[in-house]
Parts: C-alpha cells; structure tokens; sequence
C-alpha cells in the first residue's frame, strides 16, 4: 500500500536492508514493529517492499516523533536483534521531505 | 544493492508504485531510464525493489540535478508511457537526507 501522507514538510525514514539467511523471530518482529510503530505519536504512514534488497520507508510528523520511536524500549531490543541475527547490512537514513506528487488512474 | 551515497546532506527521490497488468515495454524502460539516471551530473545512486508495492529511492546531489533529470526528454516521454500503460498508481517525495547511519556485519 502506497502511505496517505499530508502535505509536506514532513519526515521519511528510508531503510534499506540486506537479509541474512537467519529466520529466528524476524517475521513476527518486523510485523510487530509496524504495529507498534504506528501506536506512536506523529506516526504518518509506512511503505515496504522486498526482492533481494529491502526497503522500508516510514513517514514521521518531525525528527522528535522519530527520535521518541528510535528511544522505544520494544524497538531498541529488536534493533539489537537485527543487528545480531537479521540483518547483513543496512543503511538508514533521515529525511525531510520537501515535496510530493501524486497519480491515481 | 545499497546505494553508497556520501556524508549527508543530499537528495533523495521516493517512487513509490502500483502496476497495472500492462507490460508493454515496461521492465526495457525501467532498465534503460536507470542506466539513463546514472549519466546525469549529480546523480548518487539508486535503490529498488517490488513486491507488489514498487520502491524505488534514487539519490541526487541537489534539488537542481533532480530538477534536470526531470527536464531530461527520453524521461519526460517515459514517464508518460508510465502514466498511460504501468502504473495503477504512485507517490513520489522530494526529501533532502539530513542523517544517516549504516550497519554491516
């Protein structure tokens, strides 16, 4: 599904990851943080897509609703999880988003 | 494959897609506009992937080289083709990278 997200400015969180071949917990983990993610507050919107690379692209209000997800006790254990068990590689990175174009047929 | 892209900040552009069942030239497209995006001045890289939900983030150093690579007419005519044959629907953000942390094993 393609986010709803308001009118910029606003904040998006692009994660892209490279897997391990290790299972252990990973899908209920991820399923689980999407839920979680959007119990916070500033929460926007989230958009997931995987074939070989994935990329995760999450949608925040400011860089403090980001800041308070990244500080979430839940979410910092499953961080170190993935770091130990999930992930090979990975690049996260913060931006603003400055514009946005949309197209419906 | 991650984008190696350098310390923060530039730009990144999120295309986020829905297909319809067309295909009609779409996967020859989509190779050669990325082959086409690499030429540009200002370009960093490019990340994608698909399952059901397309992402596709490139990377730019400036609003401006975004802005050209827009203007460039085999992909103003490409985009076009997208509008009336494969895409269903899509989103696409304009965010400048502000931070940005990686993690390999």
């Amino acid at each position: 599904m393609i986010a709803s997200t308001p009118k910029p400015p606003y904040y998006a969180v692009i994660f892209s990851t490279i897997r391990t071949t290790v299972d252990d917990g990973y899908l209920e983990t991820a399923h689980r943080m999407e839920e979680l993610a959007k119990l916070q507050p500033g929460y926007l919107g989230i958009e997931s897509a995987r074939d070989g690379l994935g990329i995760t692209v999450s949608y925040w209000e400011s860089l403090e609703t980001i800041l308070n997800w990244k500080n979430n006790v839940e979410h910092t254990v499953a961080r170190e999880k993935g770091r130990a068990l999930w992930y090979k590689k990975y690049q996260l990175r913060i931006c603003k988003v400055e514009h946005e174009y949309g197209f419906e047929k």
